[in-house]
């Protein structure tokens, strides 16, 4: 992009400011556009106020070239985001017959019908439409006194996708350039790792761009191209791809995807394998995590949540012997934990988890000990791992998860299960 | 309070703008304080930059009261709050001695030291020090030319608890009055149902006052007085609460608690009793809701997640025929699930689940149905609910750990099992 577009984003409600709801909005919209090389310059928060709102644009006019606004554009009285705009930038409201009738309908659809719902169709003269596939409220984009101004309905699930897959295409257009930009997801090997691998090369390059970033449990490498068109852009991306994929090697688990457990199913899915789960110190959230993707149910037949010996005995059949010599928190009752379910519910897999989340310790291991264990037919694999001192509760099972997940992908990809 | 104290609140940190972080900490600032009846007016977001950020306190000088900064305490050179909110305000920075002895002994044990650490120990002269239990960058705050200045640690983890203990005492003691509020947590009845009930006597109320909050699958009530003392305001609130309690009735689960699954521990506690779970659509969400709560091992024995027919009847051991002839999704399967993990893990209680998530249905019942079955010695209750149309999965899921945890709640309280 030749022009640097700075970019202030205004969230309009008082529910924000009463600490009722997260500000994800501005948080979802700056990930899009630092995707694609904008800079966010500003967050603002302000209530349902046309004064204070009025003051905020014009404190935005000042510092940015791109100002976007979410919230606001409902049916009700509060909802003043679009009025304030257009006649901070003197532009007309008008009409829209397109997004007049579509309301008409999905009104009609079962809905009450009250007049003050039209007021949605109001949007300003000359803009560019976004139309609201996921709510009722239109976004739109609009040119004036060489800003750029974008409005987007507040409720996330409408904010997100809608500026996916309008906003974005309509900024992109503004540079006469296109931008692609790939992540390529990674658990095994810290940010801090990466970044060393890495970190000469990325100071060197301008286009394009590569920088990696820490997420809860993993990391991620993102590199970003700019061209002419998308065709472009990608091939200036392809050779940087092949380089970062060598020298990484197999702790990639994927790119352009949010979590190893997408990758795992990807995997199941193409060679037809199924798998059980046997959880302890994860509590469930294995199972859950995997259920949580739509069509979970083809690849996940069902698990044991075993907090206590006798159910790890009742349910997955592990010897009470085991259990008393070697300790619940033990490679040998990993092994017989996955071992136990899989043969239970007749799965190709099985990952069992047993290990101390805190803040209790066995008295044995410090807590963040975990034994990940992937039982396959005739062999099955046990990970010890150490989680690091002072962990949280949530972040040792969330990892331990992962780690279940990644001997999984693992063993599916042909690549050494590495057991620690 | 007697004079209205309105709020900013700037989070510096260019993480933020990024997209990297969500900005939990306005938020949980922002509920704080409404709770003792402190008005945020604006949220604002800025990068590590020190001209953006002097140019924001300016703003904020011109429009607010109390100006609360997050993030930027830290030893590196990004980190310029204290600094630039110094110069701001034309206040020294001074070497706290106290502060100085406890980072040499925490960044001594174990850990190197370096000198840009004591630049943490670097305080506004005559400011309240907030000492960081949670991490090491101390807090403070100051009030200069009739404005309040209050800095806080961006980790969420140290901001929350700090905010909470040491800044929300601080903003006490500056009107002079004691503000105290509790929430009413509420299952089995809407926020807009709530409202109706109690809106005329609401609007009437100055002191104190009463309003209720959605969340994501139930919702509160929260009432908050002011007076002299602490006493006092409970004394004010005492039959006002009462009458609450009277009105409401039995889908009230707690006060002052978070979620459900917290009442349901301290009954389990309080009555020594133990459960466990069979999870199908739930995949295992209620295990891990439960287990998030640290000492949860007490009271759950464990549990299963059954996704399809076949672990149904080898975990829980559900009639095959019974699956057959009434389908995975009905009343009778939740009864047997339930029936099923009880005797298998020997649990004074079960709760199972079985429905429909989405986005597929069973072509039988829409998607949203969900059986959750409650088994107790002699008894078991099945509760039929529909969630809605057009509801996410994830929201589904969520609501159907509520009705299990709320059944768990009304029958060791001694209240009717609601079945529908």
């Amino acid at each position: 992009m030749s022009k640097t577009y700075n970019t202030e984003i205004i969230s309009v409600g008082t529910e924000l400011l009463l600490g009722h709801v997260t500000n994800t909005d501005a948080r979802d919209i700056s990930e899009m556009l630092s995707k694609i090389g904008i800079n966010v310059k500003y967050h603002t928060v302000v209530g349902d106020n046309p004064e204070r709102l009025r003051e905020c644009v014009r404190i935005a006019g000042e510092r940015a070239d791109i100002i976007i606004t979410t919230g606001g554009l409902g049916p009700t009285c509060d909802d003043l985001t679009k009025q304030i705009l257009a006649e901070c930038f003197g532009v007309k409201l008008v009409r829209n017959e397109t997004e007049y009738q579509g309301l008409y309908e999905y009104i009609n659809y079962g809905r009450k019908l009250t007049e003050n719902n039209y007021v949605q169709a109001m949007l300003p003269e000359g803009c560019t439409v976004f139309h609201n596939n996921w709510g009722t409220a239109p976004g739109c984009g609009f040119e004036k006194d060489g800003k750029i101004v974008v409005m987007m309905p507040g409720p996330p699930k409408e904010c997100d996708p809608m500026f996916e897959n309008c906003a974005i295409p309509y900024l992109k257009k503004l540079s006469g350039e296109q931008i692609v930009s790939h992540s390529v997801r990674i658990f095994g090997m810290g940010e801090s790792a990466v970044d060393q691998i890495f970190a000469e090369e990325m100071n060197a390059m301008i286009n394009p761009t590569m920088a990696p970033y820490a997420k809860e449990c993993d990391c991620l490498l993102q590199i970003t191209a700019k061209a002419g068109s998308e065709a472009e852009a990608e091939e200036m991306i392809a050779p940087v791809m092949q380089h970062v994929m060598d020298k990484l090697g197999d702790v990639v688990y994927g790119v352009d995807i949010e979590c190893v457990e997408e990758a795992v199913m990807a995997l199941l899915k193409e060679q037809k394998l199924t798998f059980s789960t046997a959880e302890s110190c994860t509590g469930g959230d294995i199972a859950h995590r995997f259920t949580d993707l739509p069509g979970a149910s083809a690849f996940f037949k069902g698990g044991a949540v075993t907090y206590t010996n006798e159910v790890k005995t009742a349910l997955l059949g592990v010897d009470p012997v085991l259990l008393e010599e070697k300790g619940a928190v033990s490679f040998e009752v990993a092994k017989a934990m996955a071992e136990g379910i899989r043969e239970r519910l007749g799965t190709d897999m099985a990952v069992s988890v047993t290990g101390l989340a805190g803040p209790d310790g066995d008295g044995v291991h410090p807590v963040g000990t975990v034994f990940i264990a992937l039982a396959v037919e005739g062999q099955t694999y046990v990970r010890e791992t150490f989680m690091g001192i002072n962990r949280t509760r949530s972040f040792i099972r969330r990892m331990a998860g992962n780690h279940a997940f990644d001997m999984m992908r693992r063993y599916m990809s042909g690549l050494p299960v590495l057991t620690e």
